[in-house]
């Protein structure tokens, strides 16, 4: 794997990754009134479109990063609706 | 412009404007507990590299993009660190 490649995936584990104390925060918690819905729905679909542009360019970190992303912020939207 | 640097765009845009909810709330609430410090700081060192990778691989909307949610996060993660 070239350097940029693995830049872009470090990259990705850590903008994807960042997302896990999230979840686990939120669970524990219950409680999600700080986070905001717009930013949720707005990043979700977001991700989506990255996953797209990352699947269009055959650019592996982005179509692993925010394929993993989508999962854990459709998590984080379920709890949020869950525990508003 | 290509549809797919268009696509990146968009997606370059839903995933950085989506903080901007973000800031307005938690700049409102002044209240930040329900948001994990561990999520933002990950988040703002995965976004700088993502910044890196775009410049390396020229790709420009991904560099503007991540330039636009680096300020975000860190904005953000000054509310956070001032009202915990």
């Amino acid at each position: 794997m070239d350097t940029i490649t693995m830049v872009g995936f470090i990259a990705g584990t850590l903008t994807t990754v960042a997302y896990v104390p999230q979840v686990i925060r939120s669970w524990k918690l219950k409680e999600t009134k700080d986070i905001s819905l717009t930013m949720l729905v707005l990043y979700a679909v977001g991700v989506s479109l990255w996953f797209v542009y990352g699947v269009w360019t055959n650019a592996l970190p982005i179509i692993v990063a925010n394929g993993i992303s989508l999962v854990l912020i459709l998590v984080l939207l379920g709890i949020k609706l869950r525990y508003r």
